[in-house]
């Protein structure tokens, strides 16, 4: 096996599929990545049994051949590199021997059949959906995922087709937070499928741009494919909880407010609570939102935001972070409050199909 | 009392001071910053019992006073202030009213009675040298400094002053850096000080540019003193070591090697090695210096840099760490590798005053 790549693009894709490779995994080949060279194309993929990720890029291929190379090493050694070029020569003893610039290297490489096979399933269902808008939606409800393992279905984030919309959801019981979209298409009808939030989160790394990417999506498993990447992942089993029930069906109230304006005060406030299990407190009142906290260890603070509220003044308290957190992450310039009362959800709406829903906290 | 300072310096003033607060100290007071207003300048300063760092901002006082309040409570806050100014009221219960742009908050400070007072010295000696110079003389050498408290001398920096020269030494018995410069001037003869490598690299963080400090040195005590602070610090009670015996009278061998690219090969060479315990391997033949090493896990790897190097080929290996401390902190384009033979120290020498002697591994 033989071939030349040029070290920056190999830097990258050894970049795009090393971050799921573990520090000190069981099996020794998990921590190495799979060199697939044929037809001037590497082939490099990852994988820690649940996700899969695999990048191609162009090489002067002149004996074709598969070998694993330990990932982190590799990417070090070619970070480290200062030529334009990286020779490889692997016998087949899965000896990798590197030559760039002045350097020469011999890695020691574990065989490409111990390597796990990639697991082909039948796609149930594609989703056709630009890269950007995709990795937008994820970044603007992967917060709110579950980080308790006893409910296993909330460790993950729902994607729902139903019709012509997808939708995103997450949520940890205390808040949740979902973003609807109109993709490219859908093939196949409606159905849900419970992503793993690594899987999620990994996605998201690998996207960018306007490219269209599908999303084909098994009974059991699910592949985000791209341009130059593809990612597989097992999907979570069991049955999502019926999201749509905790969103109230109608709000006496509703305040528009600027986002990274309310985001910094909210911020700013919170700097005087000691622990998190404290709250601040909402006042609309006079076209004003005033924003209150205190602690008994550090003292009191308050702030406000100019919001068009008229009528009766009205208070509600929440967890900071869990306010924060939507506000942080929806990208939205501004975002609609719609509240009933201090004591039932309320909703933060966001232009482009975001939704979130957040229980008031009772004080005392 | 009652002062108003600009928000950004009363910002960066608190981060000069803030970083030798400890996270939680057995006296909360350690927690605090100190706030001294009077004749339209606001002293702050901070202490962890072995150091003490002040820095003055201008202000306008209303009320003149003494306070103390939460250090980094504080440093957020007006890190999230959005305001041009912060105004400051304190009542005779170190209440701490703050107030900037829309935000107002009350921060529950400490007595200043219980702030620990500045212990006054008498300087016996004075440096004056100019802050960017002593700045850079730290760096060059305290990577050296010894971790290890069972010979407590060797955990400082120390500043020797013989005639017009002073010469900053740390060594933790296996290597030893030294930096020697002539300052603008010396004052009260010759002498030592050890001082704590946290406080000479405290000192390091403060210092900046062409403007002049004094070194003030006492029997016990030391202060840095700059334009806008002063740091004090204890200083290491004992003998330094004689580093002047460590330094081989001659060498047979002395080779000008490039400094970056040096540093950059011992890194990537290095990456084969799989523990702290090896060495790599340089060789000095037909005008190249190869490195080499190998490990049983990894695997092998060499490179090289052209020298200027003819006669018998010659081999001596090295921790690799050490080898980098020096070139990775001289700040020299080049440096001169002074040798005898494999077994006994060699020297890395830079120009304006740097010298570096490290002890060769023997193999097997």
């Amino acid at each position: 096996m033989k071939f030349t790549v040029n070290r920056e693009k190999l830097q990258k894709a050894l970049q795009r599929v090393g971050s799921i490779i573990g520090s000190r995994s069981m099996f020794p080949v998990l921590g190495n990545v799979l060199m697939q060279a044929e037809d001037n194309v590497l082939t490099l993929t990852t994988t820690d049994l649940e996700i899969r990720i695999s990048t191609k890029i162009e090489a002067a291929v002149e004996v074709p051949g598969v070998s694993t190379a330990p990932a982190r090493k590799l990417a070090s050694l070619v970070g480290c590199f200062v030529g334009a070029d990286v020779m490889f020569d692997i016998d087949d003893k899965d000896h990798i021997k590197l030559k760039c610039g002045t350097s020469h290297f011999t890695l020691l490489g574990l065989a490409a059949a111990d390597f796990p096979a990639a697991e082909q399933f039948e796609a149930k269902r594609e989703i056709r959906v630009k890269e950007g808008e995709f990795k937008k939606m994820v970044a603007s409800i992967a917060y709110a995922v579950s980080a308790d393992d006893s409910r296993k279905v909330l460790t993950g984030v729902l994607l729902s087709a139903r019709e012509s919309t997808i939708t995103l959801v997450a949520t940890d019981g205390k808040r949740l937070a979902m973003q609807e979209k109109t993709p490219e298409s859908i093939t196949g009808g409606d159905g849900d499928a419970i992503i793993p939030l690594k899987a999620a989160q990994e996605t998201r790394r690998l996207l960018d741009g306007d490219d269209l990417m599908t999303i084909r999506i098994g009974d059991k498993q699910c592949s985000f494919v791209g341009n130059d990447f593809e990612l597989t992942t097992k999907l979570i089993e069991g049955n999502y909880p019926n999201y749509r029930q905790v969103v109230p069906a109608s709000f006496s109230r509703s305040v528009e407010v600027p986002a990274s304006v309310f985001l910094g005060k909210i911020e700013t406030v919170s700097l005087v609570l000691s622990d998190s299990s404290s709250y601040i407190i909402l006042r609309f009142e006079n076209n004003q939102l005033r924003l209150q906290a205190s602690s008994t260890e550090v003292g009191e603070g308050s702030d406000m935001v100019e919001v068009a509220f008229e009528g009766e003044p009205f208070e509600v308290s929440f967890n900071p972070a869990f306010l924060a957190d939507p506000l942080r992450n929806c990208d939205a310039e501004s975002v609609r409050m719609k509240l009933n009362d201090p004591l039932n959800p309320v909703a933060i709406e966001a232009d482009e199909g975001f939704l979130y829903v957040i229980m008031p906290i009772r004080k005392k």
